[in-house]
This record gives C-alpha cells, sequence and structure tokens, in this order.
C-alpha cells in the first residue's frame, strides 16, 4: 500500500533504473522526429540548447559520460578520477547531421550502453562502489546511475519547455495558466 | 535561413500545431506505460499530481476543454462565455482504472479531436474568431489552440519533474548540476 509520505522519494533499485533509461529514446523520438526544422532548432535564446543540440549531447553522453564512468568505478575505484565531461561536443559532433540520424544514433547506443550494463550483474554491495568525480570528489556507483536517469527526465523537461516557450505570445491570456511559459515550476 | 533571433519564437500555424498535438499521447505512452506502479502513482508533496493523475486531466480536457471550446467559438463566438474548466475532475473519473486504459483512451480521444480539428478546414479569419473565457474574457480561437499546444507540454514537463525528482537524494552531489531537482529552471 503506497501512502502519502511514500509518494515523494524513491529508493534507488536496478530494475526500476533500467525501466526508466529503456524508454528515453522512444520518449523523444515521438517527441521530435519529422518536427518542422524550425521547431527542432527553436531555442530559449543566447547560448541555451534547441531539441537538436539536447539530442547530440544525450549522444555524447552514452559515449564518454555513464557506462564509461561505471567502468571507471568497477575497474579503478577512486584511484582513477573521471574524465571531464564536455558539455559542448554536440556543437562539432552533431553538424551536417539530420535529427533522425541522431535519435536513431541515440537509440542504439543506449540499447549498448544498457547491455552493457546488465551483464553486469550489479549487487548492492557494487552499487555502493566509489568513484572519483572532478569536481565532487567521492561519489558512488549507485548515485551515477540515479544520476542517469534523473539526467534523462531533465532534458526531456528541457525539450518540452523549449518547445513550449515558442508559443509564448501566441497563446494570449493563457500564459497567466501555463507555468510552462511563465517560469515558475509548480 | 533560421536566424538567431527566429529560434525563440513561432507563430501560430496549424499544421505545426496539428504536428504537436498528433505526438503527446505517443510520448507519453513511451514514458510512462508499464512503469512500476510505485513511480506512476508518484508525486511531489501534498495536492501535487502524479503522472497517473495527469492523463486522467489531459482526458478531462479532450471531453470538455479544447475542442468543445472551439466549437463554441466557432458556433456562438464572444456570446457564450466558455464553461468552466474542472482542473480537479480526474480525481473522480479515473478512480479504479488502470494507467494502461487511460493512455488508451487518452490516445483515442485526441485522434478523434485532430480529426475534428481538420474537419473544421479552419482559415486564417477563423483563427481570429474571438470567444469568452469565463476568467480572462475575449480570447481568439489562435489562441486557444496555441494554449492546447503549450498544455500538452506543460505536462511532459510535469510528468518528467515528478519522476526525476523521486531520485533527489539518490543522485548525491549530482544534485547541485540537476537543475529538474534543484528547482530552477535554465
Amino acid at each position: 500500500m503506497t501512502t502519502h509520505a511514500d509518494r515523494i522519494r524513491r529508493p534507488f533499485a536496478l530494475a526500476d533504473a533500467v525501466s526508466l533509461l529503456t524508454r528515453t529514446p522512444a520518449t523523444l523520438d515521438a517527441l521530435l522526429r519529422d518536427l518542422p526544422d524550425d521547431w527542432i532548432a527553436a531555442n530559449e535564446g543566447g547560448d541555451t540548447w534547441s531539441p537538436f543540440d539536447v539530442i547530440g549531447h544525450l549522444i555524447h553522453g552514452e559515449r564518454t559520460d555513464w557506462m564509461p564512468r561505471a567502468r571507471i568505478i568497477l575497474e579503478h575505484g577512486e584511484a582513477r578520477t573521471f574524465d571531464t565531461f564536455d558539455r559542448l561536443a554536440q556543437f562539432s559532433d552533431s553538424e551536417g547531421r539530420t535529427l533522425a540520424s541522431l535519435l536513431d544514433e541515440f537509440a542504439t547506443l543506449r540499447r549498448q550502453s544498457l547491455r552493457e550494463l546488465e551483464m553486469l550483474h550489479l549487487s548492492g554491495t557494487d552499487l555502493d562502489r566509489r568513484g572519483r568525480h572532478p569536481a565532487f570528489g567521492v561519489v558512488t556507483l549507485r548515485q551515477l546511475l540515479a544520476t542517469w536517469v534523473a539526467h534523462d527526465l531533465d532534458h526531456v523537461m528541457q525539450i518540452s519547455r523549449v518547445l513550449a516557450r515558442q508559443y509564448s505570445e501566441e497563446v494570449g491570456p493563457w500564459r497567466a495558466y501555463l507555468r510552462i511559459i511563465g517560469g515558475t515550476q509548480g
């Protein structure tokens, strides 16, 4: 029975994390594939990111962040600091690509990452193993995997917000009811 | 050619709106179907909404808000104020339902709504037609349809946030990098 207080935090569970991570490529595919180009390139001004930029960022994360860092923890523990993650890599890597090819690549890489994760057969003790983050210092494998999940959802949220805000003026007085446009989180 | 300033606002275009509205059921299906029950019932505390609550709210919107209000505008103009929308209807309507059946119902209703919208063959002049909102007063059909799009995306954002925040503690020091958990919008 789920009680009220149970509903705002979940303890980390590997099966839940895999279930959430598995669905991100299909979610983003449904949200973005074949949208008109000007929506794919939309952003929030300045050097904020477009949906196109975000998919490139997620690809770079599969290649250099999540499973590579998990392997560093399991092979080297705290002795080897993670490589710094390049938050801007997608601006060169995605150049000349289509959104469709980025979505396909992200889906393929995510499948590979999760297959690799599964093959590690991680135990509760493994999840407690520690690594060293370049800024934060000691972190656990459990924290890394929980962050992978939250990071996916952060970018689903960001893309939804970028798209919705394109209609900030067009919604007229309804702007007052739409938190996504008003900029406050409920 | 998309220039920098073009990227933060899009003028309303019916074909774009239909493209965005079409994809919401599949996006939410990919994000939520078959997630463990405790994630579906997760919320942000107090009387905030869970993913389950949000899908019920979107169903109620299809039944009583978007196309019904569009029809009121086209048939009665400003002469007939819209019925007030019940923001809490899903708490009784969804009782005893499964998430899967709510997702199916939302997809069916959305398809019907968009078929109805298409059959109206709306012109630019039609989009300028005015109706009367119970709180805002005069609004246009264009504003109503733009709001429908932004409202979908608002709830995709909300669901992503509710899910991510379940791991607020589990992410450890990464909390500092995750805007979805820290509560500020980028």
